[in-house]
């Protein structure tokens, strides 16, 4: 990891222009070997042009090298039977991917929980990104207790009537189970207003989930496009990040319609790059 | 552009924690807006795989916002006539992007001297990047003054006899006319065990042009990878690009095989992450 004692050495190098050239070089170490407590992943939901194609998927993602994903049901059909699921589960596997979660899914009635945790089980993760209505959060943090599966609630901007950002999830949960969590979407939160390193740090204890994305305007018409093309000020994100001691996955999400590949690469090599050089 | 100044701010960030949350956030501003001194983009060797698709090149350069870029002749062959010379420059253009320079153009005789003069005033580019024999250097000095096109002389690595690294260079052409210059490869130099930063340093008068890539090890067989994924210090060389006021153009080569697309875009990712917090 890059330390500011690398920064400080740096001051340095402009006198390099006048005396002998070093013959060796400070080698940076591969971002595979950067020390952080969390992982990279993609959400699921990037894909969506993709539709069903695994493979495809599958082969973008090696592309960049990321190695977690959660799932959309476009993916994973909530209504997929054992053999099914392990197809899908499995193709990943055999490519070194984590299916580490599933989700967004939606929860209106107990029938749907009932679903999703069953879902859930026979694809063998261990968190649920879910929107629940009010009126299940009770039977949801039951079912979490029972099958010893997690639960992060998405916040989905100013849009979303039930959770715009995440102080209305916490104000909802922070009563109940410890598997009753987050999964922070900064994009959505940041075209609430506020500022989504802020918002890590202040809930940091139930942010299971993350999505990473980019905004190009503050406002609830702001538009998701390739980080570093809009407005996130990722550097106090990714210090946000660090002073948490976030453990679990930074799930990239590239919202923009036609082929996602180009978008999502760029913008893994940005978050890649910033958090070589950002702490 | 970050500043010093905004790291500093950061160290207040863990205190948001325990304090009612900021209800605005401080926005970074988009990479367009990063005031430098230089421009990004694309080597045109990266293309290899589409040959002389020039629309499935502007289509990935769009979708990843670059807007440079200097052509090999599988893309603008070297006998193109004014026509096929005029269409190929066109269809960039109408995209919105500037074909800068043309190269790595090998040089053995005059004959290709005045070859790639007179290919390089068609195209209406400023700049040759070009490997030439010792035995024609003068010659090129002399169609140099006489086109008033500027010759940025490539480094090749370690197996390149002429021009391993950018020393060598320099020691040919430091008496000749100042538009006889440097085109630095930094992976080339980095394989050459060599520190590209100081390197860019100690040369920044006589540089025109960049080749920037990742390198898994920094000896004779270390391969090119993705920005991030290897050993240069990007960190360093941002620091040194901006120490040197370089002014050119800072084109990314992504040499793999196949599709370059993925690659290409994390690369650039990676680069605009680093330039947005390096410095």
């Amino acid at each position: 990891m890059t330390t500011r004692r690398d920064f400080v050495k740096l001051a340095g190098v402009s006198a390099l222009a006048s005396i002998p050239l070093l013959q060796t070089q400070v080698a940076a170490k591969p971002f595979a070997n950067v020390k952080r407590s969390f992982n990279i992943g993609i959400a699921g939901y990037t894909f969506l042009a993709y539709n069903n194609n695994i493979d495809k998927i599958i082969e973008v993602m090696n592309a960049i090298e990321v190695k977690n994903i959660s799932l959309k049901n476009f993916q994973l059909p909530y209504e997929s039977n054992k053999q099914q699921t392990d197809e899908v589960i499995g193709k990943f596997k055999a490519a070194g991917i984590v299916v580490y979660g599933l989700g967004v899914i939606y929860l209106k009635t107990e029938k749907e929980v009932d679903n999703a945790f069953s879902y859930a089980q026979l694809a063998g993760v261990k968190i649920i990104i879910a929107a629940p209505a009010y009126g299940v959060l009770s039977y949801v943090e039951k079912k979490a207790k029972e099958y010893n599966i997690k639960v992060a609630i998405h916040n989905h901007g100013p849009e979303d009537k039930l959770f715009p950002d995440i102080d209305k999830i916490f104000e909802k949960i922070q009563a109940m189970d410890p598997r009753m969590g987050i999964c922070l979407d900064i994009g959505h939160s940041f075209r609430c207003g506020n500022d989504p390193a802020a918002m890590l740090l202040k809930y940091k204890d139930r942010i299971f989930d993350m999505h990473i994305k980019d905004v190009d305007s503050p406002v609830e018409k702001g538009n998701t496009v390739i980080n570093g093309h809009g407005k996130m000020n990722f550097i106090s994100f990714i210090k946000a990040l660090d002073e948490s001691g976030y453990s679990g996955t930074c799930s990239l999400e590239y919202e923009q319609k036609g082929d996602p590949g180009l978008g999502l690469a760029e913008s893994v090599g940005h978050f890649r790059g910033m958090l070589t050089c950002a702490s």
